[in-house]
């Protein structure tokens, strides 16, 4: 993730603008604004606006007239009790908007959550940067064997190595051949004065599918929680996980409280069906159960085990 | 439209505050925030938070780094040429909350645009005011004799004075019973020790639609421009025309690019059917047209007619 | 719920009509299509038209070119798998419409569900009929003592009378008066020729909560099932709750393996939060637990002793 | 496009099969109904269900019991009434649900239409077919001069057989190379047991944008309008138009009522700003304007003589 100069000059103009607001504001969360966060070899997130904090969840729960003047002790404990009975309302009245340069295949898996405003950098319009997802050795993973949506063990040595340049080449060629056919140099000046250029809505159909694009993306908190529970979880693609990290880092500085409560009761909780209610009650009553017993698939009664701490 | 003096001190309260931030801020519409703008007799809209600015959709637009350094020129041909366009999604880039006090009957058109955020207040958690809604007498108007849902002339006399104490009796008398059923007295006191009190969940159910109700509403521009075109539009019915017109005002501080562009290519714009582009052509031609030949019915000659400024 | 004879006219013909379709078919929903099913006093719930069925959930999340040839038995597995891991998009392949009849302070939290589409009866345009929620006496409960929008006992004696005594005669004269202020008699005749009536738009806000009021209510699957989960759940109120389950008989009709995935998966199911798996865990252990230690709240340890079948 | 024998099959089977219902059905899309109609080289639209028809929208507008005994006629007049002014809720009552082939990049834009329901084909889970698009030759287009978002003439003689070919070579290798990493020939065997393969879902990434993939896309009425309003237009990118052209036929076969009032109202109407409607007014009263005095842009202008027929 590298700027430009023009680019890192508009980030620090508005970092150090300073105007007085009547408006809450979260301090922890403006010494972070308009910073981009690293994500993979060439993206970030960066918070460019929000509105509302712990407070503004508070007020809307109440439909109060001004802040409130209870103890930040009863807001934390209304808040863990909104969380924990689903309520959504309230923490749809905070809102945060962020800059986010990421590859297409990750923005394709993002943008299926339907409620967010999107407004993405326009391939019709303008030219696209050089800049391809590469993954790191660590993340060069070979297909799992278990599960037909996940990944398996690292690949290693010469497979490990000819993938990785294959990614590289392909990726580079075909930005080269993108440039080409738009008849334009390095430099994004006119290579043929001779030729016309093709449509750079054309032109982009050649582009690799980690190329990196980018977007501003507004969410509600409530639609934001929904988003990380999703894709900060472990069975996310680990490209979207790490976006989804850094956003969780966001959501702590900006909202606590409300980040403490996610974590209890969405992150950290888990989910008992009828049937593993009935397995738990049955070893609390000191029951011996198997799986064969239990009404449960092979693969549930493993999740369950590995969700109690059990040997399976 | 009278608040307590505790919500009075609330208000006080959050208008005195000030921080710093460097988010964008609007001062013209910091200079209104908290502040009720009284709508009908007893409701009001005021801004509670905003996010974004003019600045803030071309910034999305260009998905750009900074606030950029652009004549406001510029800015408002793109803020134009994006509206003429029916472009949405640089306009959801700018966000705002509302307190809103109003009829129930006026909440239920008002609830029907559901790309909103609200928060109601809960008459099963706790009670309601006792406030009802009664027109004026240039708003008691009889029912359209050519408009099955319009209204006609204003009703006078006898009839006026009938109906509006009709209304003032069976919403007075419907609250006294509630708060009876609730076993409470004026003052919110048990009014009966050897009685429990109806549940506040089915007691409300005594109250009429003409009661007021309150909730913090939240939009982004974009569907807050399609929340006023419809409702601050000549066929609205007047008792939430007034709140969308209170919003407009709060639309001219808040965003005065937007809310120019928004006048001239909506609220003054005229759709013309493909049948009447023909006829406006035929017209500009020096061709005489009649209802007859036009292809329009009477209707809708009539609506073009009107909209031309032509003698019908 | 009486229908006029016309609308058992209307009702009977649409019943008997047969028609050929290579669209699935659901025979235990054809045999239900267009019934009012009762619901409260004048309510009903009926089905009015429907898309797809459990194999059309299936061919989505296959993306596949027909309905397959797979053991249903392999349906069952996919469509339990899904509901598991929170997969939505497969389950909003399917679509179903309701026409319902329901109180207004019953639509006013409904409405609050906003993925779905509605068309209301017009009351701008139409006159509402002489229908009112009455309480039956064993749903006439006093407020909860111990949750402020809960439901206590039931009310008893000379305050049960009197509550429902009042709730009748309010409803019927604001009703009187809706029809005098609409200068129209019973049977919808003008009554006095020297006034003008007022106009329909301003004439509903005497009526009360509990007249009745209908739709047509449009939705998919996933947001069917999340309505019930939400509506179908012992916290929701009663009057809502009816008619969630009468929806409840539909969904099992209409696709019974979808339904038995989510009886198992969400409405048996519970959620545990991290301090409460950890306490469960504890518990399996053979450790003694009590709520002080816990670092549950005492109604988190009530809530979760209740779950588990244990006394608190 | 090309289907394998067994889409073939599931295909005929699908077709073939015929069942009874008491459901609305509209025999003129019965006929069409699973039948893949072609767009661009390799992709299709093919209609997988569909709810109601033109007597649903007016059932929904008129909140009936049955389907009604009204004329056509009076149907119609209806339906014209209610887009004309806007109405969206009648609309939403009716459903369709596609089966769609397209380029990826294509897909980055449909799927901005956030309303509809869609399922996509799993690159994670599964192997994507070796097809891209290719543009014909008379879509091979240069950039636009004079809009830096359109396209501008065909490209011919050298250059074009050089793009052509650059866009073949590259989509091929770089499918030869996802195939080579996922250590997969062509029959989708292994290639090298002593080797892993790479994940599916890092494997993807490798693809190019016009690579082709597939989604079952389900929306309502009204929003299916607004989808074709924007991508049947002159200014849509030509990939997507001959998208939105297919589903105008299938507009015509399901709903024949509302497709002649949305061509009319819509496809084939104009909206003029107050200051187009003011020179309108002008140019009615025989007075001579030019763009100097208008109050519109040169480009404003421009379009207003273009949509008036008259020489700018």
């Amino acid at each position: 993730m590298e700027l430009t100069a023009a680019q890192r000059q508009e980030l620090s103009e508005a970092q150090a603008a300073r105007t007085e607001t009547r408006r809450p504001t979260v301090p922890a969360l403006e010494a972070m604004l308009f910073e981009p966060l690293p994500v993979l070899d060439h993206g970030f997130v960066r918070v460019v606006d929000y509105m509302g904090d712990d407070a503004a969840v508070v007020q809307a729960a109440r439909v109060s007239y001004g802040r409130g003047t209870r103890a930040a002790n009863e807001d934390r404990g209304l808040i863990r009790y909104l969380m924990r009975h689903w309520h959504s309302t309230p923490f749809e009245m905070c809102e945060i908007k962020f800059h986010v340069k990421l590859p297409i295949f990750v923005a394709r898996q993002w943008i299926r959550h339907r409620t967010a405003n999107v407004n993405e950098y326009s391939a019709r319009y303008s030219i696209m940067d050089r800049e391809f997802y590469l993954p790191a050795p660590a993340q060069l993973a070979a297909q799992s064997a278990s599960n037909r949506q996940g990944r398996g063990d690292v690949l290693e040595g010469q497979e490990a190595a000819e993938v990785l340049e294959l990614l590289r080449q392909d990726a580079m060629r075909n930005y080269d051949h993108y440039q080409a056919m738009l008849n334009l140099d390095e430099a994004g000046n006119t290579l043929d004065p001779a030729r016309q250029g093709l449509a750079r809505e054309l032109a982009r159909m050649n582009l690799t599918l980690n190329a990196y694009t980018q977007w501003y993306w507004k969410t509600d908190l409530h639609n934001l929680l929904h988003f990380l529970r999703l894709r900060a979880d472990a069975h996310a693609q680990y490209e979207i996980r790490v976006y989804a990290e850094a956003m969780l880092a966001v959501l702590d500085a900006w909202v606590p409280a409300v980040a403490e409560a996610f974590r209890d009761y969405r992150l950290g909780a888990v989910t008992l069906s009828a049937q593993m209610l009935g397995v738990v009650k049955r070893l609390l009553a000191g029951e011996p159960v198997t799986q064969e017993q239990s009404g449960l698939s092979k693969r549930e009664w493993r999740e369950l085990m590995e969700q109690l701490g059990r040997a399976a």
